[in-house]
């Protein structure tokens, strides 16, 4: 049950990630064998655990009522996120993820399925344990309603080679934004924090979640596989069409006119859109986007109070936003 | 939207349900136009609103604190019950539903996925709004939890011509009786009941969704396709053996030894299954038991106060669990 490297320097929150882990290890028991080992296994690939730890270094601004009911909301929060990587595996048919066979390439679709619909019970079950507040459990909710709706979108956009940088980000937002942004509100809320904290740590989880994602958007098309320890390259194969090739479209959208065949890419036809993608510096404005995102966390992060949290919040926030793998 | 001519003789229910439907169609509203088309045709497709009847009629036994939440907590467990409906469609690859295509025929099992992962967020949203104290959250969150183990649990039993009675019977819970007692024990809390009018709907509740599963799994041997409007002998194609298998195999394993080849079945080997089926008396054997059920849960309803609300339990029970289509 090791803890990401991410958090090695770190050993207070390394100490409160291993806490989590724990929760999560005994709220996922359940009797059936297979599924028992396959999400032991998932969650102890070396996730980075970010929505957690967001969560507990916002915590550290206030003063927590339970360190219990504050494992059970950060290990809820992984839990959610685990449940929607599992069901984008089932519609991507991915093969890998976190360098192991996904679940749905191990057991099949069906597995797959009813997994993640499990972990969202657990979830829900987690987050009632954790919280006392109504008030809590329908933010959550609505902030869980944001993100279905942004997957939801996100089917209409596949395969679509009219799609805009603003769709992009409104799914981006839901994709990966809300949960951040719903990690370090909550953490914040969870610690009594000023409402002024709380907004900042909005703000904080929104620009870090919008970055984060564009970054990995970009990854797929810069990295190696062994560097991202998943397939390369997925995001075009699926459809899924991103920023670099979005904004490289937006120069000579004539040029990607053979992408409308949709689903029957070819190979050669991926080759010639990384080229085009190349040509038209599609990654090096994403990249200038990204900056965008990260610069402004960074700067919202300097206005929290001076605390040890503050200064782990920056290191990791620009770590993690300048990674190349 | 017209309610299922169930109901139509109880005018008092019937006009329950028509705020129920509303308040479903209300909380489905989704930006998305073809989910929002699918979903309010799914719903308006003449399901009986079962799980929303039961919660409101043991309502009925107390005083509800609020008519709008009370529609809120019955909309949410239709929903919820819809969503696992959905999935499990996609796990079957099922063509129909309610005489309809099913969302994932029209729609692609990505779709027919979030959307189920959707409705998930609208029937948590529902709850946090309908209910006031954690623990009722906490109580739900532990029955979906139930309901998706025995889901999970269903797919080491596909396929398996070892499974005993005592298998099936604990899949059944999981799949229909824990939701059906959720609705009904829901109920009486809600209305403030006492702990045995609560203990009552519990066993209640309990009985009628065994009754009711078992005799639907009878009807996909007895019924026609136009009568049970969904394709029959579907649970034997997809490898869910069920009661009236179990029962004529208990007589004669050897000869349902060719069930054995699991997912190449061929139409033949189905016409051998049912006519095996026949000779042991499958059915019959089935009926027997479902009636066991349903007598007990007769026999309870008639413990509960006498009131307008016991006799349309008692009829509705009655009428549901004789079903012969």
């Amino acid at each position: 049950m090791a803890i990401h490297p991410l958090w090695a320097q770190y050993p207070d929150i390394q100490k409160e990630l291993e806490q989590t882990q724990k929760t999560i290890q005994h709220a996922i028991k359940i009797r059936n064998q297979d599924i028992q080992t396959v999400l032991s296994q998932f969650f102890e690939s070396g996730g980075k655990l970010l929505r957690p730890a967001f969560f507990i270094l916002f915590t550290e601004f206030g003063t927590v009522p339970s360190q219990k009911r504050k494992h059970e909301y950060a290990a809820a929060l992984e839990i959610l996120h685990a449940a929607t990587l599992i069901h984008d595996d089932v519609i991507d048919d991915s093969p890998l993820r976190r360098d192991m066979p996904s679940i749905q390439a191990l057991y099949g679709k069906d597995i797959a399925v009813y997994t993640g619909d499990f972990l969202f019970t657990v979830y829900f079950q987690l987050l009632a344990s954790a919280v006392q507040e109504i008030d809590t459990l329908d933010f959550n909710a609505k902030n869980m309603r944001k993100i279905l709706v942004g997957e939801l979108d996100q089917m209409h956009l596949k395969h679509n080679i009219d799609i805009t940088v603003k769709q992009y980000l409104r799914h981006v937002k839901g994709k990966t934004a809300q949960l951040f942004q719903l990690s370090c509100v909550e953490g914040a809320r969870f610690a009594g924090c000023t409402k002024r904290q709380q907004l900042l740590a909005l703000r904080i989880g929104y620009n870090i979640g919008m970055g984060f994602q564009i970054l990995d958007d970009i990854l797929d098309y810069t990295a190696t596989e062994s560097e991202l320890k998943k397939p390369v390259l997925e995001d075009l194969k699926n459809g899924h069409y991103t920023l670099p090739l979005i904004l490289a479209m937006n120069r000579n959208r004539q040029a990607f006119a053979f992408l409308e065949k949709g689903t029957d890419l070819t190979d050669d036809d991926i080759q010639q859109a990384v080229t085009l993608i190349q040509r038209y510096q599609g990654v090096e404005q994403a990249i200038v986007l990204a900056e965008r995102y990260t610069e402004t966390a960074l700067k919202e992060i300097k206005k929290l109070p001076d605390i040890p949290a503050r200064h782990i919040l920056y290191d990791v926030t620009a770590t993690l936003l300048k990674r190349r793998d």
